[in-house]
């Protein structure tokens, strides 16, 4: 298996981790990235991707989809390299200091400075509760999104009743699924008032089925193919849902994971940090964002930008110079702007 | 004479202050805002307006204008009250804690918190050395660019050599002057190389006239109006320049002033702030921005943002609720949202 080796690694591609790149760019150390998630941006992609923040320093409103947006293209310049929809789940510190890593996917890393920039936790979509169904995981079960080209001719059901569930029906009425039934466990959804309206719309033309009910079990066919979905109901017997393609979207559920196990001083469920540097207590690892705590500490993206930087700074005396870093300024410096290729 | 009084006073109008208006008004606390300069944007406005920024976070580039014009729009739901052109040249404590301020244009401010926001210090013109001209300024001597309609008819001298000068004369040759001089001590000007070509278009069509030469005394006419510079030169007499009215352009040049005399620590000639508040070692009074120190601290505008941030809930824990203030997002809080009224 190949190992790559590197000066930076950074777990969460979220704002932190994002600037976090840009940041050692700057400091001409290269990174590569992992985030749980299979797309960039963290909690601005997942929890509020078209929703308004007002409170980046010079932005006076952007979505979340947008601010993931200006991050991704201010750091391009440095291509971080991203390894998506990978949970970092061992590490180990090597005898000269350096850090080794791997995810569940089998990538393996040995860098020389880790960032953790993992926000509330890895992210985990909220599973079904249903022995055995694990198995279909990414064949006939997605808990994320899958590429409309999958949906063509299918019959599918899309399980949830938020705004994520209500956004993927509507997305998936136009890539011509064969069938395509909303699934919850009753008829009411919480979702933008526009997009009830074209989910009443779709459902008054026939083009969207909702069934209620609890999924408790599931009968495959006799190639054993997930053929059906057990539906429980508070009164009346359990009732079938056929279908060939089963997507959940039941929201997503940050939890600390591995990290947690590595050793690191923690304070108020945090990884405790030196103010100046946001180093943990582990040589070589930092934290930012808000994962991290120190006195005065404020869960803001605006602190996460600032924190990145320091961590940076602190990297590149440490890794790179061996001596102070001087500040330089993106405005004035020949060297910074050759970096930036402007 | 009237005292203004305020619950926050803010000392500077660059990107670190008008954050902090930003960020104050989130916690429901109104700030008023002195600056030296005429104009808002601190070092943004006057030493980079037209070249670019790339460490925005979230901002892959913008210009110091566009910086302060978006951290002035995003501040504009609080209103700030600016008060431009005036330097803070008196601090005293009240018995009851609250702050005591005067500047040197006679306005006065009570104040229950201060923030010190005032970047390299205040910015000064670099002021003619001439015995007796001071009694001319802001009448037939300017240190900052007048209103053109100021310029029309009168025989104009523009002094200096930078690209504030070139800028200036370029732009009052529109202002329909009677006359317009360069005067610089040698003819040779240090612009972009757009204005330096548009600067010889109009010295060949005649518009503008380079004079060289040190001022170094003036004359007046019969009614004690300016009228005449005398101009000394490394060979030869002097000579005389005639005008009416004399824009001096020479560079603007920070300094500390009167802040330093208020009894503050210091450490390596900058405010010393508690990283967790901002706070300085006087009561009610914080510095943030490039002006303050603490133990990792980068003279970055992003840096600035942070710390703003931290005074402010500081200053709302302390001065408002009296109890810790609870982080709330502008993207679901809709307390947030109804003071920023969108």
């Amino acid at each position: 298996m190949r190992v790559i080796e590197t000066d930076a690694l950074i777990i969460g591609a979220g704002p932190a981790g994002l600037f976090q790149a840009f940041q050692l760019g700057l400091q001409e150390i290269r990174a590569h990235i992992v985030d749980v998630l299979p797309y960039v941006g963290g909690q601005c992609a997942a929890l509020y991707a078209d929703k308004p923040i007002y409170d980046i320093p010079g932005v006076p409103v952007c979505t979340g989809r947008e601010l993931v947006a200006s991050l991704q293209e201010q750091a391009a310049p440095f291509a971080p390299q991203l390894h998506l929809g990978q949970e970092v789940t061992e590490f180990s510190t090597l005898p000269d200091g350096r850090l080794q890593l791997a995810t569940n996917a089998g990538t393996q890393f040995t860098t020389r400075a880790l960032f953790i920039a993992a926000g509330i936790g890895a992210f985990q979509p909220r599973r079904l509760r249903i022995e055995g169904i694990e198995a279909f995981e990414g064949g006939a079960l997605h808990y994320y999104a899958p590429e409309a080209s999958a949906v063509a001719g299918r019959h599918l059901v899309v399980a949830g009743g938020g705004e994520e569930a209500v956004a993927s029906a509507l997305a998936f009425a136009q890539a011509a699924p064969a069938s395509l039934t909303l699934l919850h466990r009753r008829d009411a959804f919480e979702a933008e008032p526009a997009q009830l309206a074209e989910l009443q719309r779709l459902r008054d033309a026939g083009h969207i089925r909702v069934a209620t009910g609890q999924p408790t079990a599931f009968e495959t066919d006799a190639q054993g193919r997930l053929s059906r979905l057990v539906l429980s109901h508070a009164e009346g017997p359990d009732t079938r849902l056929p279908l060939d393609l089963l997507v959940v979207r039941q929201g997503l559920s940050p939890r600390l994971g591995a990290l947690a196990d590595w050793g690191m001083a923690m304070e108020r469920k945090q990884l405790a940090v030196n103010p100046a540097t946001c180093a943990t207590s582990l040589p070589n690892v930092y934290a930012v964002g808000d994962i991290n705590h120190y006195p005065g500490k404020k869960k803001l993206i605006l602190c996460g930008f600032h924190e990145a930087t320091l961590a940076a700074f602190d990297a590149a005396e440490r890794l790179v110079s061996g001596r102070k870093v001087v500040v330089e300024y993106t405005t004035t410096s020949t060297r910074l702007q050759g970096l930036l290729k402007v």
